[in-house]
């Protein structure tokens, strides 16, 4: 069977043409998603395979993108072994009694996917077996910084107050709790490859209120005990951050294979700090999208002249697709990547 | 007179030891400042120079920083000329009407500051009048793009959305709108320093969500505008924005003496990339304060560890102080910073 473009260009092969696909590239932003939606709710979509799948499938068919990433919440494996998780519309994750002391760590079992996230295992084997072999598929789980942010804080935080205040008052709690979050993000993603997910994006969302000493101090070795406990696994591992351009080469030697940038930096710098065994993605700004066609075709080409033709690069957003997106600006920008061509046919 | 350490050590010149004073020092962090707004609304505080000034005051006061900023909000004035802006608790400013054609523009009248804001001037004397001689006062304004995404969002964003289309859709507008603004944020910097503010203080709070190829593009020339408009006034400009550790140097060239620095980049690093000839400002995480005191002493002087001596550092926080800080946590930040002599007296 061919390597999926979107996996050799992790690996950082020559390819013909970029591949790419987006952060968030299912949901809000398509009407199909909106449709399905109507009749049923965020949980219900997440938790029943057959929804997930449809809803994972939805943007490969209408954008014609070279990758599907499951289709799921990034707290939903700690909402399995965590009581009193939930998520608001427009709110994102809400945690009815934060995680802020030697006692709450006993409420984060260690996470079963095959009993806990049977259904996100499902989903991932639906659709694997419907997507055409040139498309991968990509598992992902949240990273323990940004899973541990919400539980600290009780959900979104603007200044992440109590999550940095557990760091700095008490290191041996954190230290425990980002272990356990470890633990359920190697535990998930390992089953995800297991049903055939062909690449890993950990998501470590809001790293970047952090400075890079504070990073290698207290979040990289919990982020290093997911990414190498998949090294034998055979898969890419994405690591990806928004805000975070102060951080790459701290998150790559973390044990990325490839680094998610966002539009902050631009990719010739952010390959020149990274070196050519990491493979790099991104990093178009996802406002960008409301520009007219011709700002918009400018600034995907200037994606593709900031990397330079060197390999090892997928076209990505900086950040996820916003939800006001019209999924026509999304499906003209893969076709401009994909009619850039790398290297004769 | 002699010349406060601040405005010193904004000059780059070499300080006994080196000053502090802390964004958002006055406000809802001081229980005097709680107290008298059991009384009085936001804005009667704003509006109100004795109200205002004895805000302005509070902190030097109780916490002994080496510097007063004037009491005042980012929009008053901009909101001193357009009509529907109010300031929201925990909203921070609404605009009723966003500002998104050509048309909106009328609405943006010039500012006359001893007409529109005889009241901010009043502030400044007052202030100036009641200060010691070796405490400095700082003026400050909103800079052109922050003060614009306020105006084209209708608040506070999460992504800017609005503001980005703008710049690339009506480029014509956006930069007519940044150049209204700039005129609005030179006039009143130029009556404050009149009305006897020694340094100044340009916040492009949000700035760092920009590129800083567009940065460059889009904003550098209006911010320039501002910075360079003063400086035949003789009084340090400092410039800063949260997140923009990737704009630092661009920031510098729009014309600023100073450049405050968020705590994701150390001051060592500021320093080596911005060069001798500029000061910066800055950088404690704001979320330290709530650390035990021996880990809050350990961050103060690595912070200064960073600085590693040279001249040319005025010490603060790498945002404002949030609401919850105890203020004695604050006056201890100032006592250590103060107890490190830089040099023989």
């Amino acid at each position: 069977m061919p390597v999926p473009p979107v996996i050799a260009a992790y690996r950082g092969e020559v390819v013909e043409r970029t591949p790419v696909w987006f952060m968030r590239q299912a949901g809000r932003s398509l009407p199909e998603y909106r449709a399905l939606r109507e009749r049923y709710s965020f949980a219900e979509v997440v938790h029943e395979p057959e929804l997930a799948a449809e809803v994972t499938l939805q943007p490969v068919r209408r954008l014609g993108v070279d990758a599907a990433i499951l289709f799921s919440d990034i707290v939903t494996p700690v909402q399995a072994v965590v009581e009193g998780i939930h998520i608001r519309p427009d709110r994102g994750p809400v945690i009815e009694q934060p995680v802020r002391t030697k006692d709450d760590l006993a409420r984060l079992r260690p996470l079963d996917p095959e009993t806990d996230l049977a259904y996100v295992l499902e989903t991932v084997r639906l659709v694997r077996a419907a997507l055409a072999p040139e498309v991968a598929l990509i598992g992902f789980a949240g990273a323990p910084f940004t899973v541990a942010s919400y539980l600290v804080e009780g959900g979104k935080s603007s200044d992440y107050r109590h999550t940095k205040t557990l760091m700095h008052t008490q290191p041996d709690v954190w230290e425990d709790l980002l272990d356990r979050l470890a633990g359920i993000a190697l535990a998930t993603l390992t089953a995800q490859v297991a049903a055939g997910a062909q690449a890993v994006q950990l998501f470590d969302s809001w790293v970047g209120v952090l400075s890079e000493a504070d990073y290698r101090r207290f979040v990289a070795p919990a982020s290093r005990r997911v990414l190498e406990g998949l090294a034998g696994l055979g898969v890419p591992r994405v690591h990806f951050g928004v805000g975070a351009g102060h951080l790459l080469e701290a998150m790559a030697e973390a044990g990325a294979d490839v680094v998610g940038v966002d539009w902050r930096t631009p990719l010739d710098v952010a390959r020149r700090r990274l070196g050519p065994a990491v493979a790099v993605q991104g990093n178009l700004d996802p406002t960008t999208v409301f520009a007219p066609p011709d700002v918009l075709e400018a600034r995907v080409g200037g994606v593709l002249a900031a990397n330079g033709g060197r390999p090892g690069h997928v076209f990505n957003l900086g950040w996820g697709v916003l939800p006001d997106t019209d999924p026509a600006a999304l499906r003209m920008v893969v076709d401009v990547v994909h009619a850039h061509r790398l290297a004769p046919s």
